[in-house]
């Protein structure tokens, strides 16, 4: 069974989406075409939007779901005549919010993704920038900068994790692969020893690596499952020896690597 | 007038925070201290989260505002106990949309961040790894594989707009610095010539563009005021002779120029 999903906004619709692919997730057996119609700011656009609904109900024989987070009453007022089963995530929540709070509701759109709070957003990107400097150990004399070094075997999920760190969170993370010449005598590399209380390791099954070092270069000496294995054990055993705390990113998304290390560590949020 | 809010999960919390968040933006007159809390999957840890919910209702005078997205119901039993005003997102969506799907909710713990989808969860780390191995005009050999092209002045938002793109979106877009020695004839460099129909251009206020530069080269040629609005100027003149679409980043954060280029050129979510 299909049914067509619509995320609308006049801001960017990420709150829309987020919320509501999450919802959707809940239903694995029906089949969702997903619609996202950020920036719906104009009468215009929403009696576009209105159209493309109805359409869609005619076509799928059943009312589309519609996410939205629609700010201005004009629009929302617009886009409620659909022919969609509404589901009014501001609208659901603010009023409750207000009562609570004693507080007006600004009834802006667009807060949350924007750069009002400039100081956050500059730390957001300054992060990002830290990243890609100090991404696959390539320079070490920031470190004293850093919030958190990740380490692991080259492509355990370093470099999307720190990015990701940086994006969402304003956390600045560099990362130092652990290569087969740091494996000889079961220490942590030198460089590292003096950052150790910011180290957090990377670990991830032997034939995960394999097959995505594979991807990269195929049939190498690399991707070899036994050279995999032979480094994931020395490094889990440099982990162990050294306690530096760790995770297997084998069944993980960069979502949920991410947000295990900020419980993990403890850091703070600069956002 | 200070409130404790807590984005609450069972799974990465990155649901409860995204909708939390947007709904806190709207009243800005109240100072928040937000906590995040995910990973609330045994009784103990519900405990635990019940008592720092108590303990902040009485250093505030008021009861916390917390945003749940708890999907087990024992977990969900112990929390709802705590004082606190109780934003139930799953709980409150849910049931409605189980009426309209005529079809039961699986409730299951951290679907929408996880890589069950894995193809599309390959598809977004791999447009990662080619952001980073196709940003700042690095290699022009891949472009046929690319989604997009950014293109604009150094330091005008290309890279971190790269990144949110292949993570947010699984778009694949690399990027292309159009420095002074492309600014002589008034054209698109040579390199991006066959490939005109995937570029989009970023432009930025000179001001904003030097201030950006001084942090990274203080007081040098390039970061100079002169320099930039020669750039930016050359820069426009090229987007509107070629028709490159192109955006003025200057009060954008990075998700809307992704959100706002993702319209514009009509690109599908790899997602």
């Amino acid at each position: 069974m299909k049914r067509t999903a619509f995320f609308l906004s006049d801001g960017t619709g990420l709150t829309a989406e987020g919320l509501g692919h999450a919802l959707l997730a809940q239903f694995e057996k029906i089949d969702f075409e997903r619609i996202t119609v950020p920036y719906i700011d104009d009468e215009n656009k929403a009696h576009e939007i209105v159209e493309r609904i109805n359409l869609a109900a005619e076509n799928d024989d059943a009312r589309p779901l519609v996410f939205d987070t629609i700010v201005k009453s004009d629009i929302r007022r617009i886009v409620s005549t659909a022919n969609g089963f509404m589901v009014d995530i501001f609208g659901t929540f603010l009023n409750p919010l207000e009562q609570e709070l004693q507080s007006a509701s600004s009834y802006t759109v667009g807060k949350s993704h924007s750069i009002v709070n400039g100081d956050n957003y500059e730390r957001r990107i300054n992060a990002v920038n830290f990243a890609l400097d100090n991404d696959d150990g390539a320079r070490i004399r920031h470190y004293d900068e850093a919030d958190l070094i990740l380490v692991g075997a080259s492509r355990s999920g370093k470099t999307p994790t720190c990015l990701y760190l940086a994006l969402q969170y304003g956390v600045k993370a560099a990362n130092y692969p652990i290569t087969e010449e740091d494996l000889t005598d079961q220490q942590l590399p030198k460089a590292l020893r003096p950052h150790k209380q910011k180290v957090f390791g990377l670990t991830i099954d032997p034939e995960r690596l394999a097959t995505i070092r594979n991807e990269r270069k195929p049939n190498s000496r690399y991707a070899s499952i036994s050279q995999c294995m032979h480094e994931i054990e020395e490094i889990e055993l440099i982990y162990r020896r050294e306690r530096v705390p760790y995770l297997n990113t084998t069944a993980y998304s960069v979502e949920e690597i991410s947000t295990r290390i900020m419980v993990s560590t403890g850091l703070k949020r600069n956002r």
